[in-house]
């Protein structure tokens, strides 16, 4: 079974939005820390320091989707559960659910490659194939 | 055909993530924004007035997807194109495409509904059929 | 002496910049949400509440000011330390420091009234004397 | 006379808060947006490109502050009138005045630094002295 990953979030009112609720966006930035708490927590260490070893600087997502079930405001203490959903050979899938409590609040996943700067043109990255260590360690 | 709206963006240095590209969830901002304008472009009243008037409070996102296809970092100026893409009876489906110049740099899509606060508990919504006067500015 | 409450950040990949830093503005959503924390700690109910009951939308920022000491990046675990520095007749001032262990990475302070809708005009606000049952609660 | 560049923003949903305005943090965000156009406005090339010829990685905020006048909300479109308020050996002033047509919503300045990563640590930044080509640019 896959390892579950939790992350504990504090809604705050900066994160609301005029109709008294999370602004959506967050949700995203909800799933993406807790993507970097997941391989954090599987002993990956930060990507400014794989940066420096491997050359790669995170990430970045491809692909992401999330389904609204249920608002959420400032106050509440919610929840991110992550796991891997797959493992591919240039990328791998991510699934996120955002509980409060019991309650399902959200569900989202996303596909994300390893990424390196483009050589040549620094201002494009490059996916590279994911490194068989890292994914040993988050098994 | 559907009516499009573009609505541009200066991508920013606070909007921008240590890979040295723009962070992800801001697209979603970004669509938002776009949907907004979208509506305002057809005449519909900020939000803050329909509610007065109809209760309607927004147009919360219950699904939401994008694929990110090119990085864009700061200093660039990109467009979002939005055209709405399907009229639901209580929901509705937009389309945003992403472009700097003619390259396109993502595509999104989502599903909103028309909310109004629930009767009785004001910390939960609840979609209304889409306005029929609201839907034919739109159309 | 004055109650000081300590809020607990987890600085995120996403509140970083190009300079792989936290992004300054991020220093004022962390004191703002210390500050509603503070309140929450004291046994204030959130302001949707109190609007419900009094009016009060909440404690609107009319000055704020922070230092920048040190930097801080993602993966570190900081701490907002908050106090009220004065209670005045309208208006009271907050002081936090940001905390990494025991290094200082920021001083902050600003000044907040608390605030209703302007009776006839919605999109303003007005401040009111600051309510003598909220400074018991927080002294 | 100091010269004065003026960066125009739209007031998004997604930037206000629940109580209906513009989110405070946002306003050092379109501060630190217009100083940037400024600097961008006066020929000067992006920080990524600094970074490779001089390893200057941008004007860090050592000190920011801001009174807020007024609030904003969604769909105004606003101004940041921008100018250097000082040069000085390491550092600079920037000043901000935020309007809506004449009108003044708040007034900002901040002190920042040309940085570059510390020799031997790269988790810390170093000021280094103004260069006088840039300062030339500017006046």
């Amino acid at each position: 079974m896959a390892r579950v990953h939790i992350h504990p979030v504090q809604v705050e009112f900066g994160d609301c939005d005029p109709a008294q609720i999370a602004y959506f966006p967050n949700f995203f930035r909800w799933y993406d820390a807790a993507s970097r708490h997941f391989f954090e927590s599987c002993g990956v260490p930060p990507w400014r320091e794989l940066e420096r070893s491997t050359g790669i600087i995170g990430t970045p997502v491809v692909d992401a989707h999330s389904t609204f079930i249920r608002p959420t405001t400032y106050g509440d203490r919610i929840e991110v559960h992550t796991s891997i959903g797959e493992w591919r050979e240039k990328s791998f899938l991510t699934r996120y659910r955002l509980m409060r409590g019991s309650e399902l609040l959200a569900e989202g996943w996303d596909v994300r490659i390893f990424a390196i700067r483009h050589p040549g043109d620094a201002s494009r990255i490059k996916a590279v194939p994911v490194p068989e260590d890292i994914r040993r360690l988050c098994e």
